[in-house]
């Protein structure tokens, strides 16, 4: 079969892999219906050092963490999934049923792991062996040429952790909301805290067709301004108070600043934009706010059963945040449209 | 009367001053039976710049923020505060009626201050002119000479700060704790973890007379070690997991290093020692175990009421932290006796 290999910055290939087959009892394997590009995947695209000190055939790496697929072969200790089942995997695999698991913390499973680690099949390729299947794979009540498969796809990474980023910060009704970063993560935060109740949202993003689908997907106010200046504006729109939750889906530097600089006291900035620093300024002042700081990796697998019939009944639609589709081969230029900013979220149809 | 004023590091005078006197009808002037020296005021005692620039008599500030006294006056303005009530007050005063008193967070009062502040009275003296008094101060059921007055002081602060602490980090039954420090506030957060459930706690300091009473206070563990090797230790007693909830109470680079260190994935580290530092170690790997970072100055007032009882039918006794009493007069070696830790708590009657 084919899959997405990526070489180091900037170099990412399609190519022939060996199909995937049981491995494990545990094991399903599953055929590829539609994937896609996540923003964390352009970090590597952006900075991956060449591992010139390996033979070339031995650099690529499997890449991509979110698919849509229909089961082909279940291990013997599946049960629950048949061969023909519509499936979406979460972007960890996890057993869900340890102490962790139990608690709503797939990522942290004792018995889970990575798309594309080491003897781990990526997801943006034509078909992936699924490990701990029973536990990471969600049956979908439609068929394989389902019109919903975009959103339901974003079920997968990008809708859940938008929800957990609104969760952790506490986001309800009366809620005040920051949104920094008009990425699909960001809209995605959006589009929770507004299924979540929030009152107000502001959405912090300088990309108009991007912000526009923020508004409709809930903000009601857009801020453009970044830095001091964003941080200015968000006081002056709330009487110089801040909001009571952040949600940072950005991941620099400067998202997690303008966060403590425009939540209330009192408040929470929940992070999901993968750190790229290493500390957090949390000084007196900060403490003498009780900002809280919250957020992580998305357990993605915790929150689809409680997201799904909003997406199958329509009320919300996170796949709106997909802008382009291609097929698998064109998946280089997908990334390179991503990082270029040509195109918001790419959908692969394998 | 007398009071306490701080000249810099080292230089604590007890000196004659103004008697207060009502200024606004909102206040109140209340005659301290007694209050306390907090780990907090050790901070300007070790590191406070002498302000050569000014005249002598100008750089005394006002230090002490704990205390319990006898209305003596109230202002026109002041309902349900009579004199001769013995009250105690929390550690900042607040109107207790704006949007962040009724969201619990008095520290962030709109019309609220802090003890000591130009020409606000400190704690440490004989009498103090209680801004927003109705709001600030909370009636106690006893008289001028009773036993509880200790544990009753400890209202003022270090108790509310344990609970605080302890409440932010999601506290409760069936959690797993560390405690970091065993200063008073150190102890005062295992007498408040303890009172909220936990089904473990493990005491991190190395002062047996410390450790002791925080044994007798709830502590199930004590680890003396520090650094990775107390780290280490923390894991070595859970499992390799660390603990659901870490109550850092001291305020350094190493605590909030070891926080992070022995916290369970998905956890939460709370912190009320006053930040010595200003960045917090939050990086990447922190992100993907969902570590949340939480806590702050604690608003005493918000948690007074419901402390309250659990003091007077002696089921907690906070006032077991202090181990010296001393006279005003004897304030600044109160000071040297906490700083040389000499002493735990030292409580000054006045």
């Amino acid at each position: 079969m084919r899959a997405t290999l990526i070489y180091g910055a900037g170099d990412v290939r399609v190519e022939d892999v060996p199909d995937p087959v049981l491995r494990e009892p545990t094991d399903a394997v599953v055929r590829v219906l539609c994937s896609c590009i996540c923003g964390s995947d352009l970090w590597p695209y952006k900075s991956m050092p060449v591992a010139e000190s390996m033979p070339v055939a031995e650099r690529g790496q499997r890449i991509g963490h979110e698919f849509l697929g229909v089961v082909e072969d279940v291990g013997s200790d599946v049960s629950g999934l048949h061969a023909g089942d519509v499936v979406v995997a979460p972007f960890v695999w996890a057993d869900n049923t340890c102490d962790f698991c139990a608690e709503g913390l797939q990522t942290s499973c004792r018995h889970g792991g990575q798309w594309g680690a080491p003897g781990v099949d990526g997801g943006q390729g034509e078909a992936v062996r699924v490990p701990q299947a029973q536990g990471t794979l969600v049956k979908l009540p439609v068929g394989e040429d389902s019109a919903l498969l975009p959103s339901l796809l974003t079920l997968s990474d990008v809708f859940p952790t938008g929800h957990h980023c609104a969760l952790r910060a506490g986001v309800g009704p009366r809620t005040t909301v920051t949104v920094i970063g008009d990425g699909a993560v960001g809209l995605c935060a959006v589009l929770a805290a507004k299924r979540l109740g929030a009152e107000r949202i502001l959405l912090m993003g300088r990309h108009k067709d991007r912000t526009d689908l923020g508004r409709s997907f809930g903000a009601t106010d857009v801020v453009a301004e970044r830095g001091d200046e964003g941080v200015e504006k968000v006081r002056e729109l709330t009487a110089g108070d801040g909001t009571h939750a952040v949600l940072e889906c950005v991941g620099t530097r400067q998202a997690i600043e303008m966060s403590m600089g425009v939540v209330r006291n009192g408040g929470a900035v929940s992070r999901v934009g993968a750190p790229q620093y290493p500390e957090v300024p949390m000084d007196f002042a900060v403490f003498m706010r009780n900002v809280t700081l919250t957020g992580g990796v998305a357990p993605a697998r915790a929150y689809i059963e409680e997201l799904l019939p909003d997406v199958l009944d329509g009320t919300v639609e996170p796949g709106r945040v997909f802008d382009r589709t291609i097929d698998l081969g064109e998946v280089p230029d997908g990334y390179r449209a991503m990082n270029d900013r040509e195109a918001l979220k790419v959908l692969i149809r394998s």
